[in-house]
């Protein structure tokens, strides 16, 4: 580790710096993984991605998320790109005109569960120190009843819309919310109509004007986890932090589209990181990646990445449906530093499974709010420590029982705001479909959910007293006697 | 899987019943790891620690936390542990005469990170649905001044309570958001001592009457991540939830301390929690564990559990100080489900890398504010979908591309209350201690954020300006490039 290698080590892309000098590369390792890529045609890929190609083979679907952020005016990839796009700007024109006649309601409730849910939260969470003064967005994803509860307690009904997403329209979790916030706003004396808002797929069972205040579209072509820049993430989005800002959330993550498209290496960030990743992944055999935002407002943007990585690349078969023989996608999990500095980076440094790091960090705060203590602000500290954990991780202290040459990078930008952190979730975005191409799988379907599902309901028949089979009823007995313990 | 295995593989203890039909374990393996554990003494150094021998070598401390909930007038271990639950008493006596001075107070702050900060936070999250109405708590953490703003703007300070908790007294986060707080309140016209209340080891720069409202103390024989039964948890806890529930709390923990001292594996919940950890860790080589609450209350539970797990046994020496040759403590993560299973548990069903589960769920609601949609409540399809999921994990589909036998387990309890919750922190506490133990390791000290602390006070200055060394001037060359990109 030289001073001249962490200068080498960068690249640069839609206002971001990724740091990889940290990493376990060289330049022939970044070679030779940059000629798979090129066998593997990963960039090649992205492009029929973006322009709108068949890449889901098994649901014999594209995956135009891109589409939904593609300028007005701006060059486009194939007709079917414009196509999606054009489609993409009526949905966003329609927002436009609504979101005036709602300028009364306060508060925002986020109604769906996984894809649905996850992306939306986590940049709701990012952004919310621009949000509308007296607006305020909630969430209601999971099944459990005290969720619903919780929420529906913590806001004036009468003041509140409810946004109602679910692309099938047919999801357990989102159907069953649905129908106890409808009961709830009738037994306020409101009417469910005023205040529900549905985003849906065209057809599906949700699709019936009469029943919403408003319905907005969403398409087969782009998959949940990748659908925070469309209608799943607009409504929203630019109900509390304004639709001026989600433009720019917007303009940012089409920034990082173009730069996935680039064809050197070099210039393209997210192609670098799948790549590292492949590294640490298929040739280090490390399974696991922690990612570690230095800003608390990024404190729910791991669990999405959670999902957009370990659903799209947690895979058992390849495109052609055999059976992979190697590794694919790896575990992700993280926290905000400097607080898990403090709590697992203990393993981090000393446990006996490395676990490679990615640290996100800005130069500037959102809210401007700082002191100096003891020479330098809380900002400086809050990097500094980021940069310091790089370094230590790398450097190690040997004879202190610190190993070292365990891998981490650096992706810097200039402040968390809506252009900043829409570039930083197309990067993810498009880092995980780049390592899915190469690995040779669809990042774009998810068929592992299935199997859970029809299980569930064989197992929740069993709780209704309705016993189908010998395991379900002594698991459903299980329960039983849990609850006669205490 | 039979029926019969689900009703055998089952212990019940404290209120809450472990089902591990769904592990990977037989009679003749559960066996041979208790025969381990035997040899191992893993039992007895769970009576020492509960005695207050000293079990931290590298320190030379006793792990006491257990005395914290000792119960007055019950029968304890030693007269170690006896003097150190006085000490626990008298904190918590001098608090119920406290806690009556402030009722005109309706928030309160817990700044402190890591220890000082996930424990509380999860606790207070599991059970906020039981907190007295109009008292709420916050929690500033991070350094990040964004997190220090949003709590200070979002508070009325005038009635907001600050709680400054530092063993050491000089934790650079705590120090610095304490310096930012002070100026806050000042600035706002109020007296900082009127809002601050202190949580420190005796003798700490933090130990000045005149400097709090009041000061309440913790000990080095409590470590942080095992201190949210001490002063730690308690003043935040019992403020917002009532001394009572603060005390059912303590019940519900000390009721598992008890079962962790039982002899018997069956018996023993943490014991046999812990062996079948190892079983998956140590023989199967799998290095990851996910722990899904079917709870949204214990969505914050997962992080408390990653510092508590990875910080006590994700270490590299032994507990004579020799490198170890055989993996230590699992990477933990973990969301609430039935979330999740819309996101990462793709991954988990059908990805290369086998993650074994921990499943939490309760048969009751918190609330209890329900509908049956379909002929169920939202309650019976919670917990439906997780031994849904615990089964279908196990028996797969492999005609689908689902292996099958993944290991999970099912922790069940009654209902998510204080007493409850309790139980189940200690259950945690205890099953990583016993894994320490096993694997001869040094669950109570924490080496691995030092070297890291060392470098950010280097890299801080160089932050400053002041140059210390080209590789820090070469990291903060990259910072200051990124400010200057977009």
């Amino acid at each position: 580790m030289t001073p001249e290698r962490v200068l080498q080590y960068q690249a640069k892309g839609a206002g971001f710096t990724l740091s990889y000098a940290t990493e376990l590369v060289s330049d022939e390792i970044l070679e030779f993984l940059f000629g798979l890529a090129k066998e593997r045609e990963i960039v090649k890929w992205m492009h029929r991605m973006q322009a709108g190609e068949v890449v889901n083979l098994s649901e014999n679907r594209a995956a135009l998320h891109t589409a939904m952020r593609l300028k007005k005016g701006a060059k486009h990839l194939s007709t079917a790109a414009l196509q999606a796009a054009e489609l993409a700007w009526g949905q966003l024109d329609a927002l436009s005109d609504f979101l005036p006649t709602v300028s009364g309601y306060t508060d925002i409730v986020q109604v769906g569960i996984g894809g649905s849910s996850l992306g939306p939260e986590a940049i709701y969470h990012a952004l919310k120190a621009y949000a509308i003064p007296g607006r305020k967005a909630h969430f209601i994803a999971n099944i459990d009843p005290d969720q619903t509860a919780a929420v529906l307690q913590s806001v004036n009904l009468a003041k509140t819309l409810f946004v109602i997403v679910s692309k099938s329209g047919s999801t357990l979790e989102t159907v069953t919310s649905e129908a106890i916030i409808r009961s709830a706003l009738i037994k306020a004396g409101l009417d469910p109509t005023l205040h529900l808002i549905g985003v849906t797929g065209k057809g599906s069972p949700m699709d019936e004007k009469t029943r919403y205040r408003a319905l907005f579209y969403i398409w087969d072509f782009v998959g949940g986890r990748f659908s925070v820049t469309s209608m799943v993430g607009a409504v929203v989005l630019a109900f509390t932090l304004g639709i001026e800002t989600f433009f720019h959330f917007l303009d940012g993550a089409y920034a990082m589209d173009g730069v996935a498209l680039k064809d050197s290496l070099q210039d393209n960030l997210p192609l670098l990181g799948a790549l590292i990743g492949v590294w640490n992944r298929s040739f280090l055999g490390l399974d696991t990646v922690a990612v570690v935002p230095y800003a608390e407002a990024l404190a729910r943007f791991p669990a999405h990445l959670q999902q957009l990585d370990m659903e799209s690349n947690g895979k058992g078969s390849d495109r052609q449906d055999s059976k992979v023989t190697y590794p694919t996608g790896p575990i992700l999990f993280g926290e905000p530093g400097t607080s898990c500095q403090h709590s697992f980076f203990q393993l981090i440094h000393q446990g006996t499974t490395p676990v490679p790091l990615e640290l996100i960090g800005f130069t500037t705060s959102q809210r401007g709010y700082d002191l100096k203590v003891n020479g330098t602000t809380s900002q400086q500290k809050l990097v500094g420590n980021m940069l310091a954990q790089s370094l230590a991780l790398a450097l190690g202290k040997p004879e202190g029982g610190f190993p070292g040459n365990r891998p981490s990078q650096l992706l810097i930008g200039q402040r968390c705001d809506a252009h900043t952190l829409g570039a930083l979730l197309a990067y993810y975005e498009h880092k995980v479909a780049f390592q899915g191409f190469f690995w040779n799988i669809n990042s774009f379907d998810q068929p592992g959910v299935e199997l859970g599902k029809h299980l569930a309901t064989r197992m929740i028949g069993a709780l209704a007293g309705s016993q189908v089979a010998p395991l379900e009823e002594a698991f459903a007995r299980l329960l039983g006697s849990a609850s006669s313990t205490r």
